[in-house]
Order: structure tokens, then sequence, then C-alpha cells
């Protein structure tokens, strides 16, 4: 069935902007880098909200909610945080429109100028902090492990839908301990968390490792990340998490008396994934016919199909259509029956197979007589008759196979596109003719990294932490180097 | 237990606020006129998202998401929209900020100057009709039945946590449809919604009934909405729902192909409940002592306090505690056991009480000798000694009976407070004296409203729905009345 989707092969980018499109996921806007996320798209999202929330409260965080807008003169206020963040982001200068005197419709009135900018937060860190001065007096008080599900505003000149966006969604969790050790352990946990998600849910498997001091968040002494490795061979970053050691406690003043009676700064984390993660689940598992979903996260897992010639047959399917579907939902799948007229069996086929639905069933008078249904996998695309009575053991087993086997399947091509280099002249052939993840020797400074990004274009994703110590020497330099670190090209 | 707090016959308004604060549910950020929502009012506002989410999605909305800024030329489009809309608000006219010069911190870059400003969105139906054009060709793509959770700007001057803030938090609904009558009947379904949400979860009695048409939202034909009354005799709108017409697809040319093949513009509705709700939550049951929450909304509906004086009494209580706890939580009932050594069990009771937890209940040593434990209710306050083998059905018969409780007393202040006046001098002095509704006569005409409001500030909140159509003379003019109408002073 044609979907007019280029392939792959042909065009990687091309191909995912028009799937993001095509299977009804987002659109770009009438506002320049803001996306519209469509129904079928936002309720991926809301359920990979639902996980993560769950995951969150249940490493005992609790959701809270701060203003949009932050007075300019906080961001001045961290100096590294100042350099990394604040300068394309949308600005706030007036707060009244009026009617033009001159008839030409509504302008902005001058009189209503702010005596400060506001800026739309890039990320919450300066207005979070200044709000915990108030919360934090005492060790009692600690630790605070808050969440934010929140939009997020930076000025992107080019955009992508759902990888790179003016306007997107996200959660960040700003927490305040009592202790540096505390701090560490929360950044730790909370990449753990977004390791499993990303691999348990989305099936799409992560490195977990710290970034080069050059990669890290401004304002924090060490960020912790999850990479994952997209089908053109490029790198994608998942989720950061940071420890921000005293940073922001210093700069906003935010000291807690401690039981012996002393006073201390308090101890920072942030971390934070966005709605950049559709843009790795779509590009990890889909392909040339269009998305594939992981059971889990499908916000249909299981759509039925009529095919039928009149209104009789229609409603002796039906009758078998409903009574599955009733099966199927009691064991907590979600079906849909899709039984409208105004479309036909063809469309419908067409349509889920672009919108990654795991699995259809098919029903038609001849599996009436013979008391069976067709049942079409997405991911591997076969297809199979089964028995009435054996559908939704069929099924269920599926829910568990497909998840499994999109996780395998990229694992798999993980594998085979991540690169053991010794020698410079190396990594730049490997990274030319075959691109993923090239593992090389690094001397541990900025100026080399700098040098291999400027000829290479490959970035150090992160110094994995599941790894072995094994030392050699810099690909480039020579240098000695205590450890491989994982470059690549990314997004 | 002495809680600092301003009675409510001393000053309202005072109480209110100090609640808000003190109940640890939101406060002033350092932005004027945003609000931090902490996480104990966020967990309350969680709760009422999600039964509303539960209940827009059986009614076969889905979810999306659009972007936050609206260029400025699409307010002019809708004429009646702008007049009403889109004065008071953020506009943004730069994209960038940069270091100053002369070194004094950063400052916009007057280089990144925005060709159109782009508002914060103070409401959507302006982006979202401009996107709907696209979604729209024939009848097979209605009706279009969206819902978007968000945040929102409206510059007010004068603001109070969760009532009247620049930022709120809200969800709105967007519908299109073929026909006026579907329209229509869109429009009264989210109507009831709201109404069934209000009375059967926050235990808010309202009256549904129909705007004037100087209440009505800008560009609607007619304004749907729920009214309830406040402990201090005012009224405040909880939720509207508005018929739109084809008002927004004519501004943003959104027409549709017929099944017989013609082209029609495509009828309109939208509705909107936000975080004002809170306020009307905390300001219909709450009282001296502190918030009082119905247990479908209470984060906590259940805490248990240990009494000890030593660590062994502890370890005794808490075996006893814990049972009860994974007892009362395999009921689906939420629990918490506070055994923190950092509070003494007073500043817990008073904290409880402050926050609202429906039931708290204590363990003490005597307790534990007799087999009993103390449970208290939090809407009346009462006492009592439970046996242990009894405890779980008890509090599970509670959480029915306080959620009932509530509400009783919420109907039984609103009729006490609702009144039938025939003269306007009865009108004036039943507004002065007593508040509340009054139900009069009015002539129909936008003159009288606005020389009534302007004589005793109260406003019509809506010809109610639910009411006989008893005609008569306005109590005014004299001129001849279809049916009373609801006057009040609001919120
Ligand atoms: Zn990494
Ligand atoms: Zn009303």
């Amino acid at each position: 069935m044609a979907k007019n989707l280029t392939r792959r092969d042909e065009d990687y980018s091309k191909w995912y902007n028009e799937l993001v499109v095509k299977a009804d996921m987002a659109e770009n806007s009438g506002v320049r880098g803001c996306m519209v996320i469509k129904p079928y798209g936002f309720a991926i999202w809301e359920k990979m909200q639902a996980e993560l929330d769950r995951m969150f409260k249940e490493t005992g965080h609790q959701n809270a909610y701060f203003p949009l807008f932050i007075p300019k003169s906080y961001f001045s206020k961290e100096a590294s945080h100042v350099d990394g963040f604040a300068k394309e982001c949308a600005v706030v200068t007036h707060y009244r429109l009026k009617n033009d005197e001159n008839g030409n419709g509504i302008v902005v009135d001058p009189e209503a100028k702010l005596e400060e900018e506001l800026i739309v937060r890039p990320t919450s860190e300066t207005i979070i902090w200044d709000t915990y001065r108030k919360w934090i007096q005492s060790y009692r008080d600690l630790p605070i492990l808050v969440n934010q599900w929140a939009n997020v505003v930076r000025w992107e000149m080019r955009t992508r839908l759902f990888l790179r966006t003016a306007e997107f969604l996200w959660q960040e969790g700003h927490t305040a301990h009592a202790t540096e050790k505390e701090a560490i352990a929360e950044a730790e946990q909370m990449m753990h968390v977004y390791a499993d998600f990303a691999e348990n849910f989305m099936a799409v498997p992560v490195i977990k490792g710290l970034k080069t001091e050059s990669e890290r968040f401004a304002g924090a002494l060490e960020t912790y990340c999850i990479e994952a490795l997209m089908q053109d061979g490029k790198a994608l970053q998942a989720g950061t998490s940071h420890f921000l050691g005293q940073n922001f406690a210093k700069a906003f003043d935010v000291k807690y008396a401690t039981k012996e009676g002393g006073q201390e700064y308090v101890w920072a984390t942030s971390w934070g994934v966005s709605t950049r993660l559709m843009g790795a689940l779509i590009m990890t598992h889909s392909d040339d016919n269009g998305l594939v979903l992981p059971p889990k996260l499908a916000p249909q897992q299981v759509v039925i199909v009529p095919i039928y010639r009149n209104d009789e047959q229609l409603e002796a399917i039906s009758e078998v259509a409903k009574e599955l579907q009733t099966q199927l939902r009691d064991k907590g799948i979600r079906v849909k029956y899709d039984d409208r007229d105004t479309q036909k069996p063809g469309w419908k086929f067409n349509q889920y197979e672009l919108q990654g639905v795991p699995v259809r069933i098919a029903i038609g008078p001849k599996d009436l007589e013979k008391g069976t249904v067709e049942l079409a996998r997405r991911d591997t695309l076969e297809k199979q008759f089964v028995k009435r009575e054996e559908v939704v053991a069929v099924v269920e087993g599926l829910m568990t196979e497909i998840q499994d086997n999109l996780y395998k399947k990229a694992v798999g091509y993980r594998a085979e596109h991540t690169t053991t280099v010794e020698t410079y002249e190396e990594f730049k052939k490997v990274l030319n003719e075959k691109g993923g993840f090239v593992a090389a020797h690094w001397d541990g400074t900025a100026k080399t990294e700098e040098q291999v990004k400027n000829e290479t274009k490959a970035t150090i994703r992160c110094i994995p932490i599941d790894s072995d110590n094994e030392a050699g020497s810099c690909m480039v330099t020579g240098k000695p180097s205590k450890r491989r670190v994982l470059f690549a090209k990314a997004y």
C-alpha cells in the first residue's frame, strides 16, 4: 500500500519529517519554530508522561508549578549559567496592546513597558532557587524533591519537529539536599530512572555516562546523561541529570541550619527529559512503512478492522469483534474497533501501519465461517490466521514479544554500530563510512575534544559508566588516557 | 491548637490568603502576579485534573498541544474577540539577550526584534482555528473534539492566589462540528460535565445557566456556565462553555465539504476550567482551623500519627500502624503514616488539620493496651475511639460520609443564602445584609443590567437552566420579564 513516504535510505531526514506529519503526530504551526502536537502524538507523550510521573513519585518526588516568566536579573546571578543560557530566548517587554489610533488594528501600547524585562523560562533553576530560599530554613526542610511538568522556550533558528523546537514540553526535577553525597546520589538515581524508562518502556537501549566538562549543563559540576543511537548512525541525548553543587544555593543565598546549629549552603540537582524523547522513539523503531511503536507506549495496542460487503456481514462481524474487544480489554489491552463506514479497509490498514499500531486484526466473512481472524504484527509485518478461541492468548503474548523484539533489534543495531578504534585515521573512516558510536582514547583535554569536533563534527557523547577502565593513549595526541570515551555525530 | 489564622468573620479575604499560604498550597513568586503552586496545592490540582481528564475522554475528547505564542495579527481576525481579549497581555518583542557592552549584566539585544510581536496566549481560539483550517477538509474530518491542558497569561493588576493570577493553569476544549445543533449539544454537554465534577468530586453545588449577552465570552453566541456560592456570600464562576457559532470558522476561513458536495463553515465550541477551581474548593468548605478537603480530592485521605515516649513504644505502635496502613490501602484509601521524629504529635495534628486531611488516626501506648485507635474527622472535628478491628470499615464509611456531608452543608448554605425578591429596595437590602444569590425579575436589557451593577456591584451570574419560567416584571423598570435571573456580587 503506497504511503508516499520517502524511504530512509533515500533521505533519512526527509523520511523523519514526513513520517511525523503523516502519522498525525505533530506539525509546524503558524508561529516560527513552535509545533502543534496533534492528538495521536500527544497520546503517546501522555503515556510517556504517566510512566515517568509514576517513577518520579515512586522515588519520592512531588510535582509543583513555578512561573513561566523569569525576571531578567535572575539569570545574571549564577555566572556560568548566564553564559550557557538566556541568550536566545523570548523576551517579554510590554504588558498591553491597544487599538491603533490610525485604525491599523492593534499595536503594542508603548506606555505599558515593563520596568524589568521578563524572560520566558528556558529552564527554571533561577526562579526555583529564588523560591527555595523561602522554603528552606533548617535541615528539617530537606531534602526537597520537586518536579515540574512545563513548557519551556529556547529560541532556535533551525527547528525540527520534536527534536528541536522553540517551545517544547518537558519535566524538570529540582532537588535540594543537606549534603553533597545525597545530591550526587540523587543525580545518579535519576539517570538510572531515565535509563530504565528508555529501555523498558520506549524499548530504546541507552548508554549511561558522564558528560565532559565542555558538554556539561551551564552551572553544573557534573552532568549525567543517557545516549541513544538512531538508525542513521547519529546519537541522541535522551535525558540529562545534573549535580549542581552549591552554585545555585550560593547565587540565591539558600542556607540551612544544621542539626548542630551551623549554617550551610544547600546542595542541588536538576534533571529533565522532553518531547525530544518522541524523536528518539520514532527514529529508533520506525521503518519505511511508517511508525513502529512499542506496545507499552502505543495509544492503541490492537486495532480490529471489519471487512464486509453489506450490513448483514458487518453485523455478524461486529458481534465477534466487540466480544473480542471486551475480552482483550479485560486483559488490560488497549483495543480500538474501527467500524467507520467513511473509510475502506485498505485505507484503515494503511493508516494503522503508518501510525504504528502493534497488532492489527482483520475479520471478514470467511473468518466467521472458519472461526479465525487474520492477525498482523507491525514490527515484523508478519501475518497469521489465528483461531478465534486462541486470539486473546496470542495477542497477550505478542504484547511482550513485540516489546522485547523492538528492544533486541535496537540493541543489535547499536552493537553493530559501535566500533572501537585505536587511531584517528581509523576514527574518521568509521565516522564517515559507518557512523554510530566510536569508542576511542582521549587525553582528557578540551582542546583535543574541540579539534575532533571541528575536524569530524563528532562530539564526545559521554564517558560511559558501565565500561572497563582500560588505559591507553589518545588517538589524536598520543598522550595517556585512563579510559575510552564514546564519540558520535549527534542530534 | 493555635494556627495564627485570621478568623473568617474577622476578615474573610485575609483568612483566605493566609490559609492558602499556611496550608502550603501556593504563594506569590518574585514575578508580579505569578504564583508558585506548592507540592500540596499541586497534588490537589492533579487529582482534579485526573478526574476531569477522565471525564473528557469518556465523552470522546483527545488531548493535544498548541503553541504558547500567538502572532499579534491573529487576534485582529475575529472582531468581537479582540475587543474582549488581547489587551492586557504579555507581549514578546525580542528573541535575544546579550552582554551589556558597559558591563551592566545582560540586556535585550535591540537587533533581535521580532517582525511581528508574539502574544503569550490568554486563550487559544485563534491559534487553534488557524490550525483547524489545515485539519478540516471534509465532513469525514468532523467532529474534532480536542482539549489542551496549558498555562495562559492575562495581565492582571490586582491578583489573588488561585482566584486571579497573571499566569494560571487551565484546560481549554476546542471542538469543531458540522452542524449548529451538534455544537450546541457539545457546549451544553460540557457544562453538565463541569457541574458533575464540581458536585460529585469537589462537593461544591453549582447553578447551571446561561450568561447574559454582556457577560458572554468575547466571540461567543452563547456562554453556558456553572456558578458556585462562597461562604462570604459572593458567587464564583467555576467553569464556562461557549457556543461560538461560525465566528472563528469565518475569521480563519475553515470550511468543510458536506456529504452532498457543498461547502459550509464549521461550527465551534470552547470550554474551560482553571486553577481558579482551587479557590472555589478552598472557600466552599474550609473553616477557621484551616482547609477542609472532600475525600475524593484529598492527596492524603487518612493520616496516622504515633504518640510515644520511647523507641520501644514507637516500634510497637508502628507495627499496628503499618498493618492498618496496608489494610486501608488495599481498600484504595490514600494513607500516610507520619513517624517523623523531627516533629511532635501536636505539631502534626495542627498541620494536618490546617491541610484538611479528612481523617486523622492517632495511636498511643494506651490504645495498644485497649486495642483501639483515636479517630478524628476534619469536617466535624469529632473524635471517637474505634476498636482496632473496626477501623477499616469505619474509615471506609467515613470517606463517603464526609464527602456527602460537605456537599450537603454547602447545599444548605446556598439554600439559606438564595433569596427571591420582588422589589429593587428589597434586592439592595438583601445584598447588603445577607449576600448570596438573589433571584429577581429583569427586563432583559443591558441597560438595566448595567444600572444594577453600577448601583449595587451585583451582576447577573446567570439565567438558570433548571428553574421555572415564571413571568413577572423587572424589579428596576417594571417592564415584563419572562423569568427570574440570579444576581450576586462575584469573585
Ligand atoms: Zn552520555
Ligand atoms: Zn451562571
